[in-house]
């Protein structure tokens, strides 16, 4: 089912009032009058609706019925992933989004080679919103998840830190595996997840997280790619919370 | 540590004896005359070495141990992935080496649209299997996993329901959790997964696979795409195998 996200304020009085970009996509998909298709409010809400007219400045949509988005899951997961080349943030940030994360936020380290300057930054934040905004309705996603970017490590590790269940993922960590520590925290509401550059962390960064509250984990002896590591600890926490 | 396959053959004396084309890599790596590295004779062996000498056609290095490779991971998993675009599988292959997949087997769906004929086949084999050793050497891996095709759909099922966990990812399953079927055979020592193309498989495949004994199973509400499903299944069995 095609699925477009809507401003909340654009649904009222049962119809749904379609921007002129989404409604050039229901031109180009050829969906037409009496067909459905759902728009989401991105507050995790659903609407069924079916096309009604296509206006001059957009389209309408009468809505046939409203129903919480079943593809947000019951954790609130951020993501943080030290700054890497393009193409590799791409592939992290669509798939963390497919994989339910709430929000995805980028940060650098000592060992990144890639430091965007805050204007690139900006340039690459856009790039990164639009590909999540892709991804969660290719997905089938209730929200779309917010891509932004802190100056520091240390920024990233206080707001990281402040998760029910903090993860940390550390290369050089030998003791605890990923899932034993999910498992540690059943009732977890919240859950963050740092993830390195390509050379991974400093030893003083990963003493810096401990030293912050986080949980050091590994994902076991193979060398994970840095746009890899989001991945599979992103699937570790839903698997692990009933989301999988 | 860098790191190189070379034939078990090559390999005797206490002399590790590299080829050309790994002996240009070292050069480009410039690791000197007793500098360290590390090769693997891809039967899950390593071998600590220093270089000693570069020959006109390759190099030799002097073993200094011999001890079983630690990225092999304790199941045996294929991981069978119908035909996609080009960059999807490249995706797909280098994230599941890097996972700890032992093979991976492409096959033709009812629903792919990419339908390569015999020629541009054994092509994109031969470049995913390339893509497979890069993973391998970067990842740590102790074999080169093979990257292989079949002919047909039911040639895919009948290799992948000879496994002890045979897992059929279905879009359409709504019943079987994919952690409640790993977790239902705790000693399987091979397991497989089965992926689909971009449209999902058709129900008479789905049925097909489990007239054929295989496990239907879901993972979740949310769409995945068809190059994010395998990396999250394999994911779930090394997560749940005590692998990552």
């Amino acid at each position: 089912m095609p699925r477009f996200f809507i401003a909340a304020s654009n649904i009222f009085g049962g119809i749904a009032y379609i921007n002129s970009r989404d409604a050039e996509h229901i031109k180009a998909l050829r969906i037409r009058q009496g067909e459905a298709f759902t728009v989401c409010d991105g507050s995790g809400n659903d609407y069924s609706c079916v096309l009604t007219k296509m206006t001059e400045d957009g389209a309408e949509a009468e809505i046939l019925e409203k129903k919480p988005s079943d593809g947000e899951p019951s954790v609130y997961c951020t993501v943080f992933a030290a700054f890497s080349k393009g193409d590799r943030m791409e592939t992290a940030v669509q798939k963390c989004v497919e994989l339910g994360a709430a929000h995805i936020v980028l940060f650098p380290s000592a060992r990144c080679v890639s430091r965007p300057d805050e204007k690139s930054l900006i340039k690459k934040t856009s790039r990164l919103q639009l590909i999540a905004e892709e991804a969660a309705k290719q997905s089938g996603r209730g929200i779309i998840p917010a891509v932004s970017a802190v100056q520091s490590f240390e920024a990233a590790v206080k707001l990281a830190a402040a998760a029910d269940l903090p993860l940390f993922c550390y290369e050089d960590e030998r003791e605890l595996p990923i899932k034993t520590a999910i498992e540690s925290k059943p009732d977890a509401k919240t859950v963050s997840i740092v993830t390195g550059p390509e050379g991974g962390f400093e030893p003083s960064e990963a003493r810096y997280a401990a030293g912050a509250g986080m949980m050091s984990v590994t994902m076991g002896p193979r060398i994970l790619r840095c746009e890899t590591a989001p991945i599979i600890a992103l699937t570790a926490v839903m698997l692990l919370t009933g989301n999988l």
